[in-house]
């Protein structure tokens, strides 16, 4: 295997979603069967990462042209949002999830990661700076704690109710889990049914 | 959705195996989350565009320092493999597949795709300017067809044996098919069973 296409081949094997087969389909895409499509991929990922900005008040991607200006994202811009309502997520990834869905109209804070001693991510690691400031305004009324169903996820909760939101005026709730939709028993795995038994609710 | 964004994303979609959603996580993951991972992606993919070239002799992909030089894959260099066996693949990938199997020590020639008039793919598009200069030679006594167990492959198959095997003194075969190793009828689709059923050996 030629060396820089096998470098070439493990970066793109660091990207997620990317095994090693995968990549080499990729790279050999790119590098030996259709060589005329690398230029325009790359001028389109570098173009993109000059444009893009963090969100200063969500942490949401945004396009911005002017550079000194403060980055809003078109959500915490649209006037018709909710600015009572705050829902958590990790990353960009689930907020655009949660637009697709398009059951939630209010506001978002991405922390950009979830608490993870065994990966060193500490609070000072996720987006937390301006959340504080924004509950300080009082403007927020409920928060929407939508993170992972998983020992990171209930962590990050946790430590968010008891340094940020106790002790204000909030309704906290966190996302509902269980079965997913369309989809039976026999097809879920352990973890899925014992969150959905521990979530049951009466039933009329 | 921000456009450069929305863009750089379309680009990523067209590469294989990359689906909305996957393109959607590696182009969040280079331009949002890990943006220090994009710079050293794009020069690994740019530097190995620039080294990489096609075999002059089968197709398969080399570097080379010397531009001017005709290019020659290890392979082709390789004095231990069997210059009188040739293995006829689609492409670099399938020969790469092959060579992890471990199974074949001959040469290869890579027709870079297989005829399709459905995608308007006709001989003229398949790497076969070298293909008749190597029979000439006289060097190769056996061509081993390893083309897709599908009507394209069996197509390209027929077109090759008419132009370029058939009259010469050579051993030519096709690749078996079948059950995959390790599987069961369960798991195979009827046109694996009907290839299975084709392909049947006498049994002592």
């Amino acid at each position: 295997m030629p060396s820089s296409f096998d470098h070439a081949q493990k970066l793109l094997r660091q990207l997620p979603g990317l095994g090693f087969r995968s990549a080499e389909r990729v790279a050999l895409h790119l590098l030996v069967e259709h060589p005329e499509k690398l230029e325009p991929l790359l001028n389109a990922l570098r173009d993109a990462a000059a444009r893009l900005r963090r969100c200063t008040q969500c942490g949401n991607m945004t396009e911005t042209a002017d550079i000194a200006a403060p980055a809003r994202c078109e959500i915490c811009r649209d006037p018709t949002r909710r600015a009572e309502q705050l829902c958590l997520v990790e990353t960009v990834t689930d907020l655009l999830a949660m637009e697709r869905a398009g059951a939630y109209r209010g506001l978002y804070h991405v922390l950009h990661g979830k608490l993870s001693p065994l990966h060193q991510v500490g609070p000072e690691d996720l987006n937390l700076t301006t959340l504080a400031a924004r509950l300080e305004t009082g403007t927020i009324t409920e928060v929407v704690l939508a993170l992972s169903n998983d020992i990171e996820g209930e962590a990050t909760c946790h430590y968010l109710q008891e340094t940020y939101l106790a002790g204000r005026k909030l309704a906290v709730s966190r996302i509902g889990f269980g079965l997913p939709s369309g989809s039976g028993l026999t097809y879920a795995d352990a973890d899925t049914l014992r969150s959905a038994l521990d979530a049951r609710r009466e039933y009329h």
